[in-house]
């Protein structure tokens, strides 16, 4: 799968440079602009250390030139004004749907409108897919770059496991010594028997809330053991 | 549930005002700036029409002085360096995890660290929550502004499926009493020093994450004393 992120008739180059950072940031490297304003400095201060894909970036004095060009195979537009009056009905999904559904391949555009304006009509008829971001109907408006990042973000995400994943996870057997300690100090404070299975539901919840990694979950451990033995020998003596 | 949204020593009003607009966007309203550099006319610029966010923004001189003001019951702390050679365990959890647990009424600040370095080790120790946005190892050191905007995607994403503002809340009294109790009860427990900090601190994060509500603390607060009790008992016998 190519992804190509389009950026369309951009009016300032910082914004130009942190969609670049953005895109580096979560995997992305085909930049595209249409018909843009000047590159100045600020296009490759503001991409940091994604400087490399401003330099790199295909330049087209149209939409149309690039689709035929890069032989796009499915047009993905975003806008911040779902529904309103085109002639054409479009039904925009959400960016979680938009990254749950993209794992077909081909070659995929990702289109941000121009800064204020958003895409036109014309172009936005030329979409396969419209997006949307939910927002808050008191300011929906959404600076480009920061609505690109939850996009770039929302396809990455599912693209790729998480780098929690490598850490050091908690398994299900840890888990289950944690909830047959507990059971046991819970089983030792004399609680009325309907009571006491309240509690220890209570327990299973908050050590199933805490999303534990491994090393917390032998600490944790370690430290039940050593209240389930005080508390043993205070009813031994 | 109220969200403070808290920048940590900003360095560049832009970003101020970059982050008061993704505030808004995503519907959250109360901004906190702790030590931030002067509020130069860039901050409101940036803001566009959240501009009031910024005017209204509290100020504070340091991050235990806003926590203690506001009774702060659940810190979350944003970091981009996961895991890593610290002495206290980081467990970081996804947006996507951060925004479903967040189910629960209180009093919550989300912290954002300063521009370049993050959040101290001291900062993050204080944090019952950490969150890490899954990115490309290539280059995973997102713009402040960018990675908080998709916090609060998260977030609102979550809360809008979720009637949460009607549930018996756990208050700041509520967490200290428990976070006493967890305290009293390990430090009975012959641990040398350092580790009895650790096991602390775990316990602290444990109940940070869980988002309790009011009836779920009072039992565990039950649990605990009795547990505390007995442990005593043990020691004095």
């Amino acid at each position: 799968m190519k992804i190509y992120t389009v950026f369309v008739e951009p009016k300032t180059s910082g914004n130009i440079g942190f969609l670049a950072r953005c895109m580096k940031n979560f995997g992305l490297k085909k930049l595209v602009l249409i018909n843009p304003c000047k590159l100045e400095n600020d296009a490759y201060y503001q991409a940091m250390h994604a400087r490399e894909l401003v330099q790199d970036a295909l330049i087209y004095d149209t939409l149309d030139e690039f689709i035929k060009d890069k032989e796009i195979t499915s047009v993905i537009g975003t806008t911040g004004t779902p529904g309103g009056s085109y002639n054409v009905p479009r039904i925009p999904i959400t960016p979680e749907e938009l990254g749950k559904t993209m794992q077909v391949n081909g070659n995929i555009a990702l289109l941000f409108g121009r800064e204020g304006d958003g895409l036109s009509n014309h172009e936005l008829e030329s979409c396969d897919v419209l997006v949307t971001i939910p927002t808050s109907d008191e300011y929906p408006i959404m600076n480009i770059t920061h609505a690109a990042t939850i996009i770039f973000y929302e396809i990455f995400k599912n693209k790729k496991s998480y780098p929690i994943d490598d850490i050091d996870i908690s398994s299900y057997e840890d888990k289950e010594v944690l909830l047959q300690l507990t059971d046991s100090i819970i089983s030792k404070l004399d609680y009325a028997e309907h009571k006491e299975k309240q509690v220890k539901i209570l327990a299973k919840r908050i050590i199933g809330r805490a999303f534990m990694v491994g090393r917390e979950t032998r600490t944790l451990r370690g430290t039940l053991k050593r209240i389930d033995t005080r508390i043993k020998k205070s009813h031994e003596e």
